[in-house]
């Protein structure tokens, strides 16, 4: 309840990096970056806005197949929901945001895949 | 500005249809339905919830891509813009309504693939 | 899980109506039209885009605080997860769609207001 | 295009600061903190999950009416898109992220206002 949903479009920025913990369960991290597209009334073109970089985070099976078909630079759609996490650093505080995935797919504006079912791990 | 975005993550219901308008832009449109999962205090089970069905018209390269690899039952993700039409029938007034697709992809929750950038095409 | 959650702006069309449950549980509903609007490069003017309308229902204490202050016509930011309902009829089959709200406030973009907090009830 | 949009519902931490730029355009600035609340299966109990912690800014009117009315404490519900902003420090990079507002109002969840039209200003 009261969880912020966000959905990203963009590219992998980093090798996706699976880990299994203790318990089993396996998780997986990676960047991602989205850079937005603005209609310049002025020049009457399209022109890069702002930005949005992102870490990554999916467990389970999500985990298993992203790590083992998504790459670097790949373009994806990632929807899950977004937090912060705060911590004091010698001079202050900082945060770090990321967001845990609930789905994630190749985006397929850019390309074109085959795609295969596979049954659900117990991981 | 004030478009309603939103992010399906579902199943497809029908086979994708793709149409080549005169102006040579292409659109493909199927169905997507989602059914939420929700947690059952009572008998401390996972249950199903609420349903949505939405119609999904996408344009372009992602009406290209999309035909060319989406099928009937394969999971997706959707995020794009929710809207409705309202039409006029004998005994009153009724209203469709539709997901335009920004991005969509397979969701890497229930499965693998591979994945081939395309040059982006005219149409 | 999997629940598909939705942000509309836009005006109310109708009169929020409550009604109480026999379990005392109060809930509102009503309808949110929203208009995109679009820049026309063309025209080089901002024009009306596609409409979006939704029934809205709440419950417990949004219910009872967006009853007793929200009208007709007031301008909301109304955010929550999106279903569909599927009904048999004559001729086949019908949806309808809806917000099940978990946020409700007016659009400050629009104008101002006082804020006073309620203490939770218990309906 | 390709913009991430996000809704929040939180509290605003600390009091809206407005400033007017030399063009005459008002943007007004402060900060919102989401709590999660999740359903702990063990104790059968809601708990406090993950938190969001996001700078807001918002601009013209919706930046005239949020300074206006809007104070420390206040429950919100913010949607906008989300972006961040990379800089360099001398131990190397660091992002900060931030909603641009495109409506925020007061959480009726919480409480209960007035509100009236404010006739669109030219800032």
């Amino acid at each position: 309840m009261n969880e912020t949903i966000t959905t990203i479009v963009g590219n992998v920025v980093d090798a996706p990096t699976k880990r299994t913990l203790e318990s089993g369960v396996s998780v997986t991290s990676f960047r991602v970056a989205s850079t937005a597209r603005r209609f310049d009334r002025v020049t009457n073109r399209w022109t890069d806005g702002d930005s949005l970089f992102l870490k990554v985070t999916c467990w389970r099976a999500l985990s298993e197949n992203t790590s083992a078909c998504v790459v670097k630079g790949d373009p994806v759609i990632v929807t899950g929901r977004l937090f912060s996490r705060t911590y004091e650093v010698v001079d202050g505080k900082r945060a770090s945001y990321e967001i845990e995935a609930t789905a994630i797919g190749f985006d397929l504006n850019r390309g074109r895949g085959d795609f295969k079912r596979v049954s659900a791990t117990r991981a």
